[in-house]
């Protein structure tokens, strides 16, 4: 089984959310893969797939892109490894937060760490990167940066939802983690890899079940290279 | 079985947010159940639960307060009838989805209905909820009434996990309803209830979702009374 994902300037930078939360995805269900790294316009390798962007999941002839569709794939195909969403109730449910993290936690995100992905970039990524993104947010990605402590409140203030949960229990999907968690983790190590701003309070419960996601799988996304 | 519901200075409009995602559980569940209304400031009839708020549920003598407790109750007292969660990561998620409702959707609504409700009381329910309320938000709740509207987008906005889901399937929990549907719908049944203000673009995708769940159970939600 091979992985495609995305890296930087460094080719030991791994970085991608979706990548993430597939390579959590394949940690669960005890899946060993081949991983290998793609810059932004480097698509030749996994091309067969028809996709323009990883993750991109070669499995023994059938190509799988998209990490949603991924992680379905490994729930449907391996269905004796532990489960990532604990039946239909949960996959649906799964989803939903999947959602939530995308368009809260990453898309919350993204205005404060897309220059420091920038600067993790060589050319001519950094060049395609900068303008797609800059088109995208209407704004200057340095300029995002400079500005950006003054996002961190409205933020955190949006992860209440989370928070509340945590605040509960030890994982979002209760005692044991599952997909769901790999789905919020995958923002939250994108972030760590490639920017040095703190998002998270120390006496935040989302902070602290931030480390017990780093130290899952002997320490997987702990041991990621950085990029500073 | 005996569910202590909110009612309005009309003891026939039951209005409580949490009031009705028990009763759309009940109904889930199949179990019938003897509904007594009461005012904000009636609390003597649920008193040996402990609890001075509803909903309380009493249970062949066991009392249980607190809409998830109530839910969680019927779960596993009932688990031969239809699950509402589908499994112990479907109860974990339900409830992550129970904490975005409160958080989101409920306290999103709140500020633009929240006069409407007062105007369904009578004294001395009336002054009581307007004076606590009022402290909690630190504003007079006729005048947020008064610039409702322009609460509408941001609402809508923040509604967006939701709608990404609903635009893939049709319930939050998949092919058929179940708690996290109930748990949210819980919010916008209350909304119908006590305010003229239609909160939901008609092409939105929650919109059709809230449509299905007035229907659900022989139109349990879309019978009740109205305020208006």
């Amino acid at each position: 089984m091979r992985l495609y994902e995305l890296c930087g300037a460094d080719r030991d930078l791994r970085f991608s959310p979706f990548v993430w939360r597939v390579l959590l995805a394949l940690a669960h269900k005890g899946i060993e893969v081949e991983r290998v790294p793609c810059r932004f316009l480097e698509k030749d390798a996994f091309a067969p797939s028809g996709s323009k962007t990883v993750p991109v999941l070669e499995d023994d002839g059938t190509w799988v892109a998209d990490s949603w569709k991924i992680v379905r794939h490994l729930e449907d195909r391996y269905p004796d490894r532990p489960s990532l969403f604990g039946g239909a109730a949960g996959r649906a449910l799964t989803r939903f937060v999947t959602h939530w993290a995308d368009r809260i936690v990453l898309a919350g995100l993204f205005p404060m760490i897309a220059a420091d992905v920038c600067d993790c970039l060589d050319e001519p990524d950094r060049s395609y990167f900068r303008s797609s993104r800059e088109k995208r947010l209407g704004q200057d990605l340095y300029a995002l940066r400079e500005e950006r402590e003054s996002r961190l409140a409205p933020f955190r203030a949006a992860l209440a939802p989370m928070r509340a949960q945590l605040a509960e229990q030890p994982f979002l999907c209760g005692d044991a983690p599952a997909h769901a968690d790999y789905a919020v983790a995958g923002c939250f190590i994108w972030c760590r890899g490639v920017s040095p701003l703190e998002v998270l309070e120390l006496d935040d419960p989302i902070h602290a079940w931030r480390e017990r996601m780093l130290d899952l799988f002997d320490g997987l996304a702990r041991k990621a290279k950085r990029a500073y």
